[in-house]
């Protein structure tokens, strides 16, 4: 029987576990699925999507590139004359937010999907940590997979699968440490390949996971 | 008062009309969009791009490139492997269908528009006469829509515009010519750029289109 999922594998701990769960929970066959849009950190986030496919046992990966990000602009991610923020996580949707990139993300994960014919994609989106990016949240999902299943043959029949989203980042610590997860491999930094920086936002919010976690991050800090 | 559309012009004659729409009867400032998706006859295609977002007094353009559909592949449009069809049109998904298009142009669009502050995307998708391609009906861009407006900024509040989607290829040459849209910089044939072979399913819809019309269509056939 088919049971083919394409993850989409950032190469940080969310993504990752993520990917794991659709591995040894649902038994899926994986195709894993990564993106460099010209993020500051690409050539960190490939190395490590790499190392994780591996772990995996991927029976196929797509690494794609999106060099139109850099031209449509708008975000600290993906401008390197916008600063990452480093004064801690604020309430308001942050100049992080790159312009609904997950949307762009599950529509070509779609198209890849129908074409592997895979019944699912796996998305490691986490609503309450999402640092407010209005394409984490479920009822944005929710309103996706309809129009994925619209959008392609009858036959292709899509479940976009978010393990996540409820959790807190000390679960996702948590359940990562369970699933024997390679945290190690994982990368969360917005500004450093090197050392992780320790203040942006990802740095914190992983920070703050192991540290309610109550374990130690093995990664390298500045 | 800010009235800016993207409007996404491949080159043909349905997206040119499309944007001529968006401008003229719409009085929309338009944004220019095009793909270069690996498809056989792209170089052309982008040239009609040009010439027509030109034509439109694009206040920008955009001109995108999507290297990976080669990558995704599956289509006769993109793997040049595959044969294009030239036995005429049949009531099936055709092998010229790139898996999810349209949900990808779209996305990407969605992106743009609210990078550039656009309440409106602009796309020439047509139901009847799609050759049977699920991302181009009705129902599929309005769950997109609802989609798109979930995953953005509450600011953004896209609408997604498909003014050709209830029109036959008739229609849209009698439509064309009232609006003086310069319907010889279109280029619709899936196989050649130098003379349309004629015969391939665009081909085929675009003149059958003008002999209805009662019109001679000015672009060169093998």
């Amino acid at each position: 029987m088919v049971n083919k999922a394409v993850c989409i594998i950032s190469g940080g701990m969310d993504s990752t576990l993520c990917g794991y769960i659709a591995k040894y929970e649902d038994q899926k066959d994986i195709i894993a699925l990564h993106f460099n849009y010209g993020q500051r950190t690409q050539d960190r986030e490939l190395k490590a999507f790499q190392e994780i496919a591996k772990s995996l046992n991927a029976i196929k990966s797509y690494s794609i590139d999106l060099d139109f990000f850099t031209a449509i602009g708008g975000s600290a991610l993906t401008d390197t004359r916008i600063d990452v923020p480093k004064e801690g996580i604020s309430d308001d949707i942050p100049i992080t937010y790159v312009p609904f990139r997950n949307g762009i993300f599950l529509s070509i994960a779609t198209a890849i999907a129908e074409k592997e014919g895979a019944n699912s994609i796996y998305i490691g989106v986490v609503e309450e940590d999402s640092s407010g990016y209005p394409d984490c949240r479920e009822r944005f999902i929710d309103a996706f997979e309809k129009a994925a299943n619209l959008g392609t043959k009858p036959s292709t029949n899509l479940q976009i699968v978010t393990p996540l989203i409820e959790l807190k980042k000390e679960d996702i610590v948590q359940k990562a440490l369970a699933l024997n997860v390679p945290l190690e491999l994982t990368w969360s930094c917005y500004e450093r390949e090197d050392v992780a920086c320790g203040k942006c936002d990802s740095c914190r919010l992983r920070l703050k996971g192991f540290e309610k976690a109550g374990v130690k991050d093995q990664i390298p800090y500045l």
